[in-house]
């Protein structure tokens, strides 16, 4: 089993035995994933560039982000169970899609 | 290698590919994620919740669904490119930091 | 008649005039907002700050700003108007809050 | 002056009051819109339409609502200050586009 079915299996799991199937339709999912973006987003709002990268955050706040990229993360995974969405196959697609509209440089 | 490590290889080469490393910066990543999970969750913005299942979505709504899922998954995986996070154990992490929030009710 | 409250109007008789207002829940609407600022931040996520600064934005990309801005603005305004909530009382109730947690340093 | 003009008096007072200024590129603020719009949109997740409703929240969840929409309005008021757009006047130009775009049905 690749490793986003078994995310897909783990997430799922957690969720029913919460008995959270009936808030977890394909809408409520995608409002998950952007709540959650938003707050991914709302860490990096007032560094610069420079502070944002690996080496200057403060343990603490990397801990926030990787927190944050997790609730990402299984949100979209639990949209892509009940949509029964392929998403490493949709990444692909996407990329193939995108060889052509951005031709490599080097 | 697991299959997000691999989607992380592939989606550096292909930023590789097109010089634009100097923009995948951890602050600018965060804007892409939740630059795609505006739009993601736009798609479902006007569906009563039974009209965002699987078995009611039109090919053409659930393709732009899937794009826009994969358009997410890309940036997210970049950004932990960048910061070198391991996403499924950061998920995994989480999970079982929930199962003590949440306690299951079955 | 405020400004807020003549756009609420405004925005009212627009949606009414097209019949939207069953698509037009609180809940839908706050998705609306959710996906316009995910539009507005898109604009912002490969420039540095300095190039997001007034003086560099290009009139084209200054132009699709704004609209952007209007779109979240419109949302937003509707939110209050189907939740019947003042926007400048909520924005000062807030600032006066914040008064409090961020004392002033100068 | 227009009410929409007060607010961005107030909010440039309270933000040099605190030095923020450095922190206040377009850049972060836009960051900052879609960091409270994903905050917003996370308190309507698990709501069904009906429950999204003035009449069914409760004065709590009301109450969280209109902090969260005053934050989203907070920073767009303040991108509307530092990239200098009237955001009236930005609302009632894209009603007038979305005239032609969306014809009236009565």
């Amino acid at each position: 089993m690749g490793e986003l079915e078994e995310l897909r299996v783990e997430t799922r799991v957690f969720a029913d035995a919460r008995d959270w199937g009936r808030f977890h339709t394909p809408k409520n999912l995608a409002m998950a994933v952007a709540g959650e973006a938003g707050e991914l987003v709302a860490e990096f709002r007032w560094l610069t560039p420079e502070e944002s990268m690996a080496d200057h955050l403060t343990p603490e706040h990397r801990q926030a982000i990787e927190s944050e990229m997790a609730d990402v993360l299984i949100f979209l995974v639990r949209l892509g169970d009940v949509l029964n969405v392929d998403l490493a196959r949709a990444v692909r697609t996407k990329l193939a899609a995108n060889e052509l509209r951005f031709p490599p440089v080097r």
